[in-house]
């Protein structure tokens, strides 16, 4: 993707391919249809990318490019490991909702990448996640989360509730972003707080 | 799969599949590799299946029944409705992990689906939803469960983190059944909760 010269052009370009790949499914989706969705001809979309597939790994770069984004500005944050958690959980969940259906895609087709793109993505995950216990374990021995589970299963635990936004969120739905985002996030919270 | 004589084989035949769909995903799992999983031939699988296909409808058919058999084991408890919910969720876990990979290939691999049996699974899940919103509505009539959170969005939260357990758990891990469930159900119980 690093020839696509016009930053423009390209974010229109993943666009159009996670509006397909969510629509017709990784697999049945052609890159026919992306240029379809695009306006241009299928030649035209192939002097930018080799393969279907660096449209989904760009795609997913860019979601990890962004919450690593997200994750910075909660790091910069003045605030206790818990309030760190709860912002990184709305903006994590407004992320999903409002650049929807690209986690919708994430989570159903990353597996469909080669093995070495999807080391990668791996990698990333794990310093994401790396983030998200650290915030527990400082949080655990402030005496503000659960201490009597492991910080790594209260991350699985909270980030399988976040992830779970993408598996039923409709940008048509009754509820925005925000309120969604503040739903998951005080139940989320409650649970890393545990019992009272 | 109605003619599959034997219930013993039967379940080989259900635990082969999984087996093989989990291990090469379901689009590139063949009916060849099943066969060879089950040391028979293809010839002698085609007595029984018409196609690929009905071997993951049969196993997330199979996993529907399960569920269903343990929301009727929780319903007939005396307990609270805050009870039921802790023990629908140590359940549930318990069943993903003694289970996996089945649950793992269903989240993954049941939009690959025809429309009409992903019709069947979703009216399941529907009746299987209504049974969490039920309990967490009971709860919260009682004051025991986050009034601040409507019962739906309090549900998919609570699903969602069980969902999520199909996504990392190993059966090779440092974790049993037991352990994860007690955990996913303290995180979740203490979510529903809320603040104290």
């Amino acid at each position: 993707m690093a020839s696509i010269a016009q930053p423009k052009r390209q974010a229109e370009v993943l666009e159009a391919a996670v509006t397909v790949f969510h629509r017709d499914g990784y697999d049945a989706a052609s890159v026919q249809s992306i240029a379809d969705e695009l306006g241009i001809l299928r030649g035209s979309l192939y002097h930018y990318i080799e393969a279907k597939e660096d449209l989904l790994f760009a795609n997913l770069l860019r979601a990890h490019r962004d919450v690593e984004a997200i994750l910075a500005e909660v790091r910069r944050l003045d605030a206790t490991p818990l309030e760190r958690l709860y912002a990184y959980t709305r903006r994590q969940v407004e992320y999903t909702t409002s650049t929807y259906p690209t986690m919708a895609v994430y989570h159903r087709d990353a597996d469909k990448l080669s093995a070495d793109r999807r080391r990668v993505l791996a990698a990333r995950w794990r310093r994401h996640e790396r983030f998200v216990v650290d915030c527990i374990e400082a949080a655990q021995a402030r005496g503000e989360a659960d201490p009597s589970i492991p910080a790594p299963a209260l991350a699985r635990a909270l980030v399988g509730s976040l992830i779970g936004v993408s598996r039923w969120y409709r940008p048509d739905g009754r509820l925005g972003p925000a309120e969604v985002a503040r739903q998951c996030a005080d139940f989320a919270l409650a649970g890393l707080r545990g019992r009272p």
